[in-house]
C-alpha cells in the first residue's frame, strides 16, 4: 500500500481515534486522503471527507453488510477506507470486514488487499485523562451481550476478579441494556474492596467531555450512559491528589513492596 | 495545556508509538515540539528531538529516576515531556510519573500540572498486522516477573484460560527470561485447542518487521525475542485466507451461531 501502488484497488480500515480531538495517525490521514470512497457510520466519515471521496454513510449498525459494500467496491477497483471509530482493531470495523470476507462465497473479493490501521482507542483516551489505570495487566470487556451471552460476560467477569486484572469496559449502559453495567459491578465487587477506583469517562476527546474517579462502593450505573467507557481498578489500583485534581493509575510494581 | 499557557512549565508523558512508522498522534507531536525538555530512553528522545529541545537521554531502566528528574525539571519551570514507546499509559512511563510523584514528600511537585497523551500500543500494531485477533473481549498481561511475582502471573494466565479471552503478552521473553513464554503458553493448552491461533510479531512498525501467525501446537518460545509481542487466542480465534495471506482474526459474535 506504498504511494506507488496508488492506482490499485485497496481496502483499509482506519479509526478516528476517539471523539474529535487530535488523537488521529499520520497514517490514517493519508489512507483517507488517498481512499477514493468513505464506508461507515455517518458522523465519523464526516471527520475525514474531503472534496475528492465519494461517501457512503451509514448507521452504526448493519457492520456485516457495510463491509460487504466496501468490498464490493474494492473489487469494483475503487481504494476503499472504511471508517471506525477509535482502534478499528478495538470492537471496530476491523473483524466486520474478516467476518464478511469469510462468510462469503464471493471468489471476487479474494483478490482484494485489505490492510487494518490501527488507532488510538477510546479507552486508552480515558485511561490517559485518569491517570494511568490500565498501567499494569489489564483486561478489556463489552458489556453488550447483543453479540454474546451474559452468561459468558458473567464468566470473563469472574476471570478478571479471579485474576485481580484492572478491567475496561466498552458498552457499559445503553437504553436496551440497563441492569448488566450494575451486574458487572456487583460481580467485581465480590472480589474487590469498596475503595477499588473507578472510572466512568464520557465523551473523552469532546468538548463535553467528563471524567469521573470514584470508586466501587460509591459508583452507580447511572453515572455512565452510551457515551461512557468504565475502568474497575485492580487490588493495586489506587487514586493521589494531583495539581489538577485525583488521578488513579496501577503501580508497575505488584504488590508495592515486591 | 492549551498554547495559551506556553509560557508556565508542564510535564507531559508522550508515546512514540511502535517502531519508526507514522503512528505518532498529532497531539504527541505538538507536545514534543512545544517541550523545553525531553526525557527518556535514547532511541525514544531521538525520534522527536528537534533543535531546541534540552534531550535528557537514558537506557530504558530505573523509570522511576527518570520520573524524578522530570518533575526536577518541570518544578523549575521547564516544560518537560517524558518519552515512551508506544502509548505510555501500557507498561509505559506514565505510571512511573504518578509513581514517583506519591513516594515523594517533595511539596516542591506538588505544584506540576501533569498531562498524559495517549499513543498507539505496540500490541494494537500487532493486532492490526495479524488481521484482528483483539476484535473481541482480551487481557493484557506483561509477562516480565521483574516487578511482580511469577505466581500472580500465573493465576493471571488460568484467569484468561477460565474467561476463554483472547490475550496479548508483553515482554514475552529474554535472555534473562528464558522459560516464562513456554511456561504460560503450557497453561493455556491446558485450556484451548491446539489449533488455537498465535501470532508472534516481532519490531512491527520497523523495516525488520516480521510476522507469525501460528497456532499452540506448533508454536515454540524461540520464536519470539526482546522485539516481539504474541497475542494468543480465544477459543473463537479463527485463521482465513486472504490476497495478503493468512490472517487472523476474532469474530464480533460469540459463539458463530449465537
Amino acid at each position: 500500500m506504498s504511494a506507488a501502488h496508488d492506482d490499485d484497488a485497496w481496502l483499509a480500515v482506519i479509526g478516528t481515534g476517539p471523539g474529535t480531538s487530535d488523537w488521529l495517525t499520520p497514517e490514517t490521514s493519508a489512507l483517507a486522503a488517498r481512499a477514493t470512497d468513505l464506508v461507515g457510520y455517518g458522523p465519523y466519515v464526516a471527520r475525514l471527507a474531503g472534496a475528492t471521496q465519494r461517501v457512503h454513510a451509514s448507521d452504526n449498525r448493519y457492520e456485516l453488510q457495510r463491509a460487504a459494500h466496501a468490498l464490493d467496491l474494492a473489487a469494483d477497483g475503487a481504494r476503499v477506507a472504511v471508517v471506525s471509530g477509535g482502534d478499528p482493531g478495538i470492537y471496530g470495523m476491523a473483524a466486520a470486514v474478516w467476518e464478511a470476507l469469510e462468510r462469503a462465497d464471493h471468489t471476487r473479493w479474494a483478490g482484494v488487499a485489505i490492510h487494518i490501521a490501527p488507532g488510538v482507542s477510546a479507552i486508552q483516551a480515558v485511561a490517559a485523562a485518569a491517570g494511568a489505570p490500565l498501567g499494569n495487566d489489564f483486561c478489556v470487556i463489552s458489556l453488550s451481550d447483543n453479540l454474546k451471552p451474559w452468561s459468558l460476560i458473567e464468566q470473563r467477569l469472574h476471570a478478571v476478579g479471579a485474576g485481580d486484572f484492572a478491567v475496561a469496559f466498552y458498552n457499559p449502559i445503553s437504553r436496551a441494556r440497563p441492569w448488566q453495567l450494575g451486574a458487572a459491578l456487583d460481580i467485581l465487587r465480590g472480589y474487590r474492596t469498596e475503595s477499588t477506583p473507578v472510572i466512568v469517562g464520557s465523551a473523552i476527546g469532546r468538548p463535553d467531555a467528563d471524567l469521573c474517579i470514584t470508586d466501587l462502593a460509591r459508583v452507580v450505573p447511572a453515572q455512565a450512559d452510551m457515551r461512557s467507557l468504565v475502568i474497575v481498578g485492580a487490588s493495586t489500583t489506587r487514586v493521589i491528589a494531583t495539581a489538577n485534581g485525583p488521578r488513579a493509575y496501577t503501580p508497575r510494581v505488584y504488590p508495592a513492596d515486591y
